[in-house]
């Protein structure tokens, strides 16, 4: 019983759900469904997306600058992560670094790749990225 | 009196202090002091710094990657941040954004610039930089 109750435990880690949240993330990029991915993002007005570029302040302007940057299936190619890691920073706050890939033919920009930082936090909903530079 | 409290407690909000060390860590950057800019960081392996280029774990090695990318003070040129925006998401943590601008003669590498995302812990030594993402 104690073995079993241990399993459960470490089958609802943070780690876990935040990676499950990424897992989602993915396969809604690879259906070229940007609102699905977005689901990822607190949909609140101090959400943030940091680039090189500056700053996009607000899901509502994340979102559009996603719809802008990849506006067909093709130029969104296809997404994956890498090297994941999560840090916990209390029972409601991780931090999360990986390295994304973007597969896609020449014509449509060709393949791209980078590291991001993201930071969820948990809500009533679920944890959500409340913070997302990506370079 | 109340007033006098308010205006105490405002003086020593984390902000304030968050952007203490930021602005000595640009003087110590202009004096060409790479030891002193890193006191900013916290001195402990769970401290990373991201990039486009990757992820560099520790504070030993967040170090040596500065002492190695900005070897001279003319290639550290003169360091100004702008833009800063403190997001505390308690009493302990917090998000800086901000853009950085390296001033450099064209011989050390030019002008450089772009946006970072720092979060910060309170600790017993006061606010430090427990993760770095650069772009």
């Amino acid at each position: 019983m104690l073995f079993s109750s241990l399993t459960v435990l470490a089958q609802n880690t943070p780690d876990k759900h935040i990676l499950e949240v990424l897992d989602a993330q993915v396969r809604a990029w690879n259906q070229g469904d940007i609102l699905a991915f977005m689901s990822g993002y607190l949909d609140s007005d101090s959400t943030r997306f940091v680039s090189a570029k500056g700053v996009t302040a607000g899901y509502q302007r994340v979102l559009a600058r996603y719809l802008s940057a990849y506006p067909t299936k093709e130029k969104m190619g296809e997404l994956s992560f890498g090297d994941l890691n999560v840090r916990l920073l209390s029972s409601e706050l991780a931090i999360v670094i990986g390295q994304w890939n973007l597969k896609r033919r020449d014509t449509d920009g060709g393949n791209t790749s980078g590291y991001f930082t993201l930071i969820f936090q948990k809500t009533v909903n679920g944890w959500k990225i409340i913070h997302d530079h990506t370079s």
